[in-house]
C-alpha cells in the first residue's frame, strides 16, 4: 500500500519503521535527523502534508494534540489539499473525540474516508508493533487498514463509528490514571503504617487488586525509578481531554477531575517529563513528611 | 490441630468447613441453624468463645469488625479467659491495623502467639479455598498456621509483623474501591460520549487499563448485575478503616476519601447490600441524566 505518515516522533518513528519494513511504500514529511533511517530503509521525504497526501491512498496522522491534527489536515498546505476521491485518512493520536467527529465530516465531505485509531502501549509497544489501537470509523474502512493496524498492534478493534476510538482512549487514559493514583495512595498508606510496600504488592498481586497498573507501575513505585515510559505531562493532556469532554457532556468525573489536579502540580514541581508512576511524589506531598 | 473459630457468618462457615474436612479437629461457638451441618460434620458446639480457646491449640477469629474482635478476645468469657502458654491466636478478620497490633501485645502478655491474616475472594474464594491470605506477625507463628491457611486459601504472604496483614488489606480495599470507581467514570464517559460501553471496555482489556476490576466487575456494571459479591455495606467500612488510620496517620488520600464518600451517598440511596460494582450508580447520580 501506499502510505503517508506525518508526525515522527517518539511514537510515530517506529510506527512508520514497522510500515515500511512490512513492505509498503512510505511518504514522510520533512525528514530531521532522528527520521533520515527511514529514507535510508526506503522512504521518501516531501515537504508538506499535501504532498505526502498527493503521493498517498493512506494518510496516517501521529502528533501531539487535537490543534495539531487540525493544522496537518486543514492548514496551509495540509493534507486536505492534497487529498482525492477514494483516499483513507487515519488520525492515530490522542486527540478531542468531540473534534474528530468534525474533522471526520469535513474529510469525508471530500470523498475520502475517515478513521480514528488512537493507540496505547507506548513507545515499547510501537518497537514491537504490539500496541493496542482502538478504532472508530465504517467496516470497510477499518478493513481497509487492517494490514497496516497488524503491521503495528496486537489488539485491535473496531470499538464503533467515527469518535469512538478517540472515546475508548480517553476512557482508557481515565482508568490508567485512575489506576496509578489508586496504587499511589495504596502504598504511600503500606509505608506509612509500618509495613514493606514490595511485599504488599506482593500480597496484592494475586487477588481482586491486581492490575497491569500494580505490576508495572507499583514496582516502579516501589524501585523510585521513574524514567519514561509515559510521561506525567502526556498523561495530564489526555485527562485534560476527559474533563474537557466531561464538561460538554455535562457529565461530572470526580476522581478523574481530582488526579487530573494532581499532575497538574506534578508538573508545577517539575515532574512533568518524569514517567506516570511518579505522580505518587506528588500525592506523598500532600501529607507531612 | 485442634482448632477454635469464632465467627460462623457468609466468610467463616466455608473456611471452618474446609478446616474440619481437611482433618482437623473443630470447636465452634453458640452453633445457629446455618452452621448446624458443621457438627454434622464433626465439629463440637460450646457456649463461649472462653470455651472454645480452653478446647483449642489454635483460635481463628472471623467476625466483621474491630469492636467484634475485641469483644470475642478480651469480652466476658472472652478468648483470653480460656488461653494458656503457646496457645495460637488467629484473627483472619479485617479490622485496624492500629488495634490490631493493641490486641497482639495483650494476647503475647499471656504467653500466646498473634497473627493477623485478613483474606481477599469473597465467599466464593471461601468456598474453593482460593482465599488471598494476608498474614502479619512472627514467621514461627506462621509455619505453625500454614496447614489451616493451605485448606483455606491459595495466595499465602507473609507480610511482615504482626498488624501487617491488615496493613495489606487495607490497602487491598483501597485499590480495589478506587479501582471500580475508575472504571465507572470510564464507563459512564464512554457511553455519554456515544460509543458503546460494552466494545470499549474489550477494546481495554489488553491494555494497560487491564485489571481483575475491568474483568469482573466491568462486566457486571455492564450488565447491571449487581447480586453480590462483596457488598458496598462491607467495602465502605474497610474504606472507613482506611480514612480512620489515615488520619491517625497524618495523610491526605484524596481519592480514597472521595470514593468512601461515593460509597456513604450510595448506603443513602439503599444500594448498602448490592454488590460494590454497584458504585457505578452512585456516581451516575452525580450528573443529570
Amino acid at each position: 500500500m501506499r502510505v503517508g505518515f506525518i508526525g515522527l516522533g517518539v511514537m510515530g518513528r517506529p510506527m512508520a519503521e514497522r510500515l515500511v519494513k512490512a513492505g509498503n511504500g512510505l511518504a514522510i514529511n520533512r525528514v530531521k535527523a532522528a527520521s533520515q533511517y527511514l529514507v535510508e530503509l526506503g522512504a521518501t521525504s516531501l515537504d508538506t502534508p499535501r504532498a505526502v497526501a498527493q503521493q498517498s491512498d493512506v494518510i496516517i496522522i501521529m502528533v501531539p494534540d487535537t490543534p495539531d491534527v487540525e493544522t496537518v489536515l486543514f492548514g496551509p498546505s495540509g493534507v486536505a489539499e492534497g487529498l482525492a476521491h477514494g483516499k483513507l485518512v487515519i488520525d492515530m493520536s490522542s486527540i478531542s473525540p468531540v473534534a474528530t467527529k468534525q474533522f471526520a465530516e469535513r474529510i469525508e465531505q471530500l470523498g475520502c474516508a475517515y478513521l480514528d485509531a488512537p493507540v496505547s502501549g507506548g513507545e515499547i509497544g510501537a518497537r514491537n508493533g504490539t500496541l493496542s489501537i482502538m478504532v472508530g470509523g465504517t467496516r470497510a474502512a477499518f478493513e481497509r487498514a487492517l494490514p497496516l493496524f497488524e503491521a503495528m498492534g496486537k489488539n485491535i478493534t473496531l470499538v464503533g463509528g467515527v469518535g469512538d476510538g478517540q472515546t475508548a482512549k480517553v476512557a482508557n487514559q481515565i482508568i490508567v490514571g485512575l489506576n496509578i493514583e489508586a496504587v499511589a495512595e495504596a502504598l504511600i498508606f503500606a509505608e506509612r503504617a509500618g509495613a514493606d510496600p514490595a511485599r504488599v504488592r506482593e500480597a496484592l498481586m494475586g487477588g481482586f487488586a491486581s492490575s497491569r497498573v500494580l505490576e508495572v507501575h507499583g514496582e516502579r513505585m516501589i524501585n523510585k525509578t521513574f524514567d519514561p515510559g509515559f510521561r506525567i505531562r502526556l498523561h495530564r493532556k489526555d485527562l485534560s481531554l476527559a474533563v474537557d469532554a466531561a464538561k460538554a457532556l455535562e457529565l461530572t468525573l470526580p476522581n478523574t477531575a481530582a488526579t487530573h489536579q494532581l499532575m497538574d502540580t506534578a508538573l508545577a514541581e517539575g515532574d512533568g517529563e518524569k514517567d506516570h508512576s511518579a505522580l505518587i511524589r506528588t500525592v506523598q506531598g500532600l501529607s507531612a513528611a
